[in-house]
C-alpha cells in the first residue's frame, strides 16, 4: 500500500475548488463589470484554500460525495474571500497587500472593494440555495448547513472575532483574549467548514464530535503558525508598508514566546491525530492536512 | 363596509415587525457588546418598514400566514439595514446622518460600523435559516425564496446598483442610467419584499405576474418621491453637513424636473392600482400602500 501523497491530494483538491469556484463567478459576469473584476480579485488566485479542502477531506471521510461538497465548499472560501477583503480595508486592518499582491482596495478604490466583499458574502448563500443543490440533497439537511453557517460567519463567530480584534488593538491583552479572538476570527469558520463537510458526509453524532474537537485543535494551531510565519516574515522585510496595524496586535507569539508557540501547536496537532485515529485509511487526507501544518514551521 | 384605513394598518403591521426584529436580534446579544449595540442602532428605530409591510401585504392577498410571512420580511429589513450602514460610510456616500439621527459610524467608528453591516447580512440569512421557518414552510420553498434573495440583494441586485451608482458620480448620466440605478439599488430588494410574500401566500403565476410588476412600478415611484423630497428638504435646509455626495447625484428629478418627475411618479401608482384591480379586498393594503406613496409627494 503506497503512503498517502498529501501534496497531491492538496494540489488534486484544490484544482477541483479553483474550477468550481470559477463556474460559481461565471455567472456574475453580468454583474457591472468593475464589481465583477474585483469579486474575481478577490477570490483568484487565493491561497491555500484551506476552508473548502477541510470540506471536502471530512465530507470523503464518510462517503461524502464531491459534488455534494463542493456548494458548500466554495461558499465557505466566498465567505473567507470577503472576509479578507473587508479585513485590509484601512477602517479595520489596512493592509495594503494581501498575498504579497495588492490589497482589493489599493487596486479598485474603497468603495467598489466594500461592495464587492458584500457581494460575495451574499454570492456565497447564493450558492447554498442553488437550484441543483436541491437535487443533491435534502432540503432539510441545506437549510440545517446554513444554519450553522452563518452562526460560524456572523456576530458570534467570525464578525464577531473582528469586533474582538479590532477593541483589542492598542490593548494589553491575555492569553485567553488572544484564543478567544483566533476561536472566533478564523477557528469558526474552520469548524464550520469541516463539520459540514461532516454532515454531508453523513457523520454519526460521535463521529460529529470528534470532527468538531479535530477541526477546534488544527484551527488554533493554524493560526498560531500563522503568527510564527508572520513574525519571521517580519523580521526579514523589516519596513515593508504591509500589515500596517496587524504589527501591533497581540499574538499567542508575542505572549506566550516562540518555544512555547512552537509547543502548543506539536501539542495541538497531536490532539488532532488522535480525534481521526479510529477512522481508516479515508481519513488520511485529514492526517495529512495536520502534517502540512506542522510542516510549516518545522 | 367601512373603507379600508391604511394608516392604521401600516401602524399595526410596524409593530408587528419591531417585535419580531426585536425578537431576532435578541439572539446577537450574546456577540461583542458593542457589535450588538451598533446592530441593533442600525436596526432601531428604524424608518417606514416599507419592505417588510410589502411582504406581509403581498402575502395576505393570497392566504399567506403572518407567522409564516415574518422570518423573511425581517430577514428583508435586515438586509436593507446593513446597506443603509454600509452607504453611509465615507468610502461610499459619506453621510454623517440617516434619519435625522448620526450615522452609524459616527457613533460606533468606521470599523464597527463595517462589521455590523456584515453581521446584519450575515444575520438575514440566520433568521431564514431558523429551525422553526422548517416547521412553517416547505424547505424547497425556503431555498427558493433564498435563491430569489440572494439574488435581488447581491451583485445583479441592489449591491449592483450601488456599484453604478458609485461610478456615476461625477458623471452626465440620462434617464436610463438613473432607472437602471433605481431598479438595481432600491427596486430589486422592493421587488423581492412583494414577490416572497406573495409567493408564501401561495400565488399562482399569473398573480406572481401582477405582483411583479406592481412593486416594480411601486418600487421606482416611491425612488422619485425619496427624490422630490430630498430636494425639497435639502432647499430647506441648505448647507447642512448630511448627504455631503448625494447632493451630487444625478436624480429623476435633477434630469427631468419637478413636473415630470410628479407625472411620472402619478403614472405610475396608476399602473401599480390597476395590476392589483381583480383582487379582492384582501388587496386594500396593497392599494393603501400606493395611496401613501402618492400622498407622500402630493
Amino acid at each position: 500500500m503506497s503512503p498517502f501523497d498529501v501534496e497531491e491530494y492538496l494540489k488534486q483538491k484544490r484544482a477541483v475548488i479553483n474550477l468550481a469556484l470559477e463556474r460559481y463567478l461565471k455567472h456574475c459576469r453580468r454583474y457591472p463589470e468593475k464589481l465583477y473584476r474585483a469579486m474575481h480579485y478577490g477570490v483568484f488566485p487565493g491561497g491555500k484554500r484551506f476552508r473548502p479542502i477541510l470540506t471536502l477531506a471530512a465530507g470523503e471521510v464518510f462517503g461524502g460525495k464531491q459534488k455534494c461538497l463542493l456548494p458548500f465548499a466554495c461558499a465557505l472560501e466566498l465567505i473567507h474571500a470577503y472576509s479578507l477583503i473587508h479585513d485590509d480595508l484601512p477602517a479595520l486592518d489596512d493592509d495594503d497587500y494581501r498575498r504579497g499582491e495588492l490589497a482589493n482596495h489599493k487596486v479598485f478604490g474603497e468603495g467598489i472593494a466594500l461592495l464587492a466583499g458584500d457581494a460575495l458574502l451574499t454570492e456565497a448563500f447564493h450558492v447554498i440555495s442553488e437550484a441543483r443543490v436541491l437535487r443533491l440533497l435534502k432540503p432539510t439537511l441545506v437549510l440545517e448547513l446554513l444554519h450553522e453557517i452563518t452562526q460560524a460567519a456572523g456576530g458570534g463567530g467570525m464578525v464577531g472575532g473582528q469586533v474582538v480584534d479590532l477593541e483589542a488593538e492598542d490593548h494589553e491583552v491575555d492569553m485567553a483574549t488572544v484564543e478567544n479572538i483566533h476561536g472566533r476570527k478564523t477557528g469558526a469558520l474552520i469548524l464550520a467548514a469541516a463539520r459540514v463537510g461532516a454532515r454531508i458526509g453523513g457523520a454519526r453524532p460521535k463521529e460529529m464530535q470528534r470532527i468538531t474537537r479535530y477541526s477546534r485543535f488544527l484551527g488554533l494551531a493554524f493560526q498560531i503558525t500563522d503568527d510564527i510565519l508572520d513574525a519571521e516574515s517580519a523580521t526579514c522585510t523589516a519596513g515593508r508598508a504591509s500589515k500596517k496595524k496587524e504589527e501591533k496586535k497581540a499574538t499567542y507569539l508575542s505572549i506566550a514566546g516562540p518555544g512555547a508557540a512552537r509547543d502548543r501547536v506539536s501539542n495541538l496537532l497531536q490532539r488532532c491525530l488522535k480525534e481521526v485515529e479510529l477512522f481508516g485509511r479515508e481519513a488520511d487526507p485529514l492526517r495529512g492536512i495536520v502534517h502540512t501544518v506542522a510542516s510549516r514551521v518545522s
